[in-house]
């Protein structure tokens, strides 16, 4: 069944909010074996949500909404359902003990004179809010269904996955719902047409006869994604993984699956029992965050230093003044250090440490902005590397942190 | 002039990326006078491409897509792009000058048998990229016109910015160019419904009379936000100020301005010459990588101890093993000590600690998932509190880390 997100807020279209739902609800409908057809952004605008709704009832079976529902003049979807679906608003004693039900859940009370979050459409369904106050939609005309969710992400999030596909799965046939899935090759260290052009002329039809094929430059690397229906996985993942290991391709895969760099680095340290820890500089804290951003983290990250002023550096990190004084702090010779030196202070089996440029100042003509010394310390090793980048400052703190992080899964495959 | 976003990938779709462009578009379009109207991401599929052009014409003036430029069987933009518009794709001395150039830039050589950037369909634009290799394009038939650029989000910025904007500039006179801008109102503490509810009813029609208002649920806060031209800028916020600091919303407002709360300590940090420095357990980094994300930050910060392990709190931020042993990790008095530890090991003015539990495991009876105690010391204070707050594991990350950035703001404008 195709479903399309209709996304519905001023302020995602003026740039003053980023919309985090869509990519959320991308990931998760083919899971339940529905299929994302479009998403489309408009404005809180009577017309423009009237058109959008039956231009994508055109195209898909199933719409879901986003945003519009809370308690301000600038929340219309609901007046605007009722009136594009031609019925008047309604409320009842079930939809006034809704609505004190998902205050109750907070503790508190509500009267009428808060809003008219008990109203609804004729023939809709008002629906249970597990996160939030305002309680979402739905309305079945036969074929096509419309839900309504509030916009914010954790309300948005769990009416689709408790109260949507539930309701979903009651109304249309079980042969509707087809699980959907995908497995990727994740390179790097060569670019996109360097692999269908010169290494691999023919991987893309190849893969083409056993998988949809996509080919997805990500930060520092090329993923090649295969979409199929969950039923065929492991005789697909089996046969593109042979595709592969037959290929010249098979040198720069670091992954054949589905994991972010930080969850595959937790997962083979935990399987090794290997703990690590990070000195960080010009990447500030993001390497630690994203490493902690993975449940089970815990287990295998001991901490960091994040040492922006050169006292930090001397300090804990124990970077020899001279070092500084002859090198300067974006060096070889000072990353070498500050690996060593998180090492010790953190008492962990391999880090990583960070000291560049991220810009916009700072840069010289022999160390230019997206300049980053990458150094790191084992039980038998202490080195360091000079690497450089193009970006802005967040996409160069992007860059640095992910070059350390794989080097920091090479030292832990080779430990 | 209204402009529409046709985001064109499988992958958007399918969950395998987020779109990063919209977002971008959303925030750029408005400072050059022009409008964002609507975001579509569709598939790489023929009909749904065509019947959104037209769509969208119907709407707007100018449409820019993104993706699709690329050189692999899925790339599917240009040739679509001709066959709606009935050119035939051509290619010539000019076009094949530009893609040798594109090469160049990065020391690299192109020949035909690499790909087929130079091909173009006949009346449009090959346009230039200076963060890539891949051309983009511009189609103008009278009052509409359709520029397409690479979905890579630092390739797309640069031709929107350095291609896009000026070539329809000459195309469209200046009076089509109206630069509007927006005003926050940023407060905490207090809920929607009560701020337009009980506290200020009249607020927003108030505001509506001198611009456009939203409300917008930020982390831990509403901002209300104002758009308006921007002649009108200094008459609409000093007016907007006064509204506001005749109402009862005036002691939850924390800024007048833009600027997101990072920016805000960093600058009010500088201006104060207070340095800051954090111990993050539980946020793992989080809040030293957003104030590391903001350009000028070295000036302020002097770095941070992630204290992941228990371990680290007491080697480096010399946390007591009786504290931790009587009250836990996450607790009032270790918060208290870990920023005391912090501040003396950094050497800073003013540290802010996090122990906490961001969950999915971890959380007990008396300490439930969402608990974590926020530390500070300053010179002359060294206190701490504990606080509640719900969400996943990277929601909670983010609660955890603004709670605390609160209370370093808050310190910094009593210092």
């Amino acid at each position: 069944m195709n479903c399309a997100l209709l996304i519905i807020g001023d302020e995602l279209l003026a740039g003053r909010t980023r919309d985090l739902n869509g990519h959320w609800l991308a990931t998760y409908l083919p899971t339940v074996g529905l299929k994302l057809k479009q998403i489309k952004i408009i404005n809180d605008n009577e017309n423009e949500i009237k058109s959008s709704i039956t231009e994508l009832f055109n195209n898909v079976d199933i719409i879901i909404t986003s945003g519009g529902l809370g308690p301000t003049k600038d929340d219309i979807t609901k007046n605007i359902l009722a009136a594009h679906f031609q019925k008047e608003l309604i409320f009842d004693d079930s939809s006034i003990e809704l609505i004190k039900k998902l205050y109750a859940k907070f503790d508190k009370e509500w009267t009428p004179s808060k809003n008219a979050y008990h109203y609804y459409p004729r023939d809709f369904e008002l629906l249970d809010n597990l996160n939030g106050y305002a309680p979402g939609l739905l309305y079945n005309s036969g074929e096509k269904t419309i839900l309504s969710a509030p916009g914010v992400p954790r309300e948005f999030k769990s009416m689709v996955e408790n109260t949507f596909v539930p309701r979903l799965k009651e109304i249309y046939s079980s042969d509707h719902f087809k699980v959907t899935t995908l497995f990727s090759i994740r390179t790097k260290g060569v670019p996109e047409e360097v692999i269908f052009g010169e290494l691999c002329p023919t991987l893309w039809d190849d893969l083409s006869k056993i998988a949809k094929v996509s080919s997805l430059p990500h930060l520092l690397g090329i993923d090649i994604v295969l979409y199929f229906n969950l039923e065929n996985e492991e005789e697909t993942i089996s046969k593109a993984k042979s595709i592969i290991e037959a290929s010249a391709l098979k040198d720069y895969v670091w992954q054949y699956g589905n994991l972010e760099l930080e969850e595959l680095i937790v997962k083979e340290a935990t399987d090794k029992k290997i703990t690590i820890g990070f000195a960080e500089s010009c990447t500030g804290g993001l390497t630690s965050s994203k490493i902690t951003n993975i449940s089970g983290s815990s287990s295998v990250f001991y901490g960091s230093i994040v040492s922006y002023a050169n006292s930090v550096k001397t300090n804990i990190l124990k970077v020899k003044s001279s070092t500084l004084e002859n090198f300067g702090a974006v060096s070889e010779e000072c990353a070498k250090e500050m690996a060593f030196g998180a090492r010790e202070a953190l008492e962990c089996d391999i880090a990583i440490s960070y000291t560049g440029i991220a810009g916009p100042g700072g840069g010289t003509p022999t160390k230019p902005v997206g300049t980053v010394g990458i150094g790191w310390a084992t039980k038998n090793e202490n080195s360091s590397t000079m690497v450089y980048h193009k970006g802005d400052r967040i996409g160069l703190k992007e860059r640095f942190s992910r070059s350390g992080l794989f080097k920091l899964l090479e030292l832990i495959r080779g430990h």
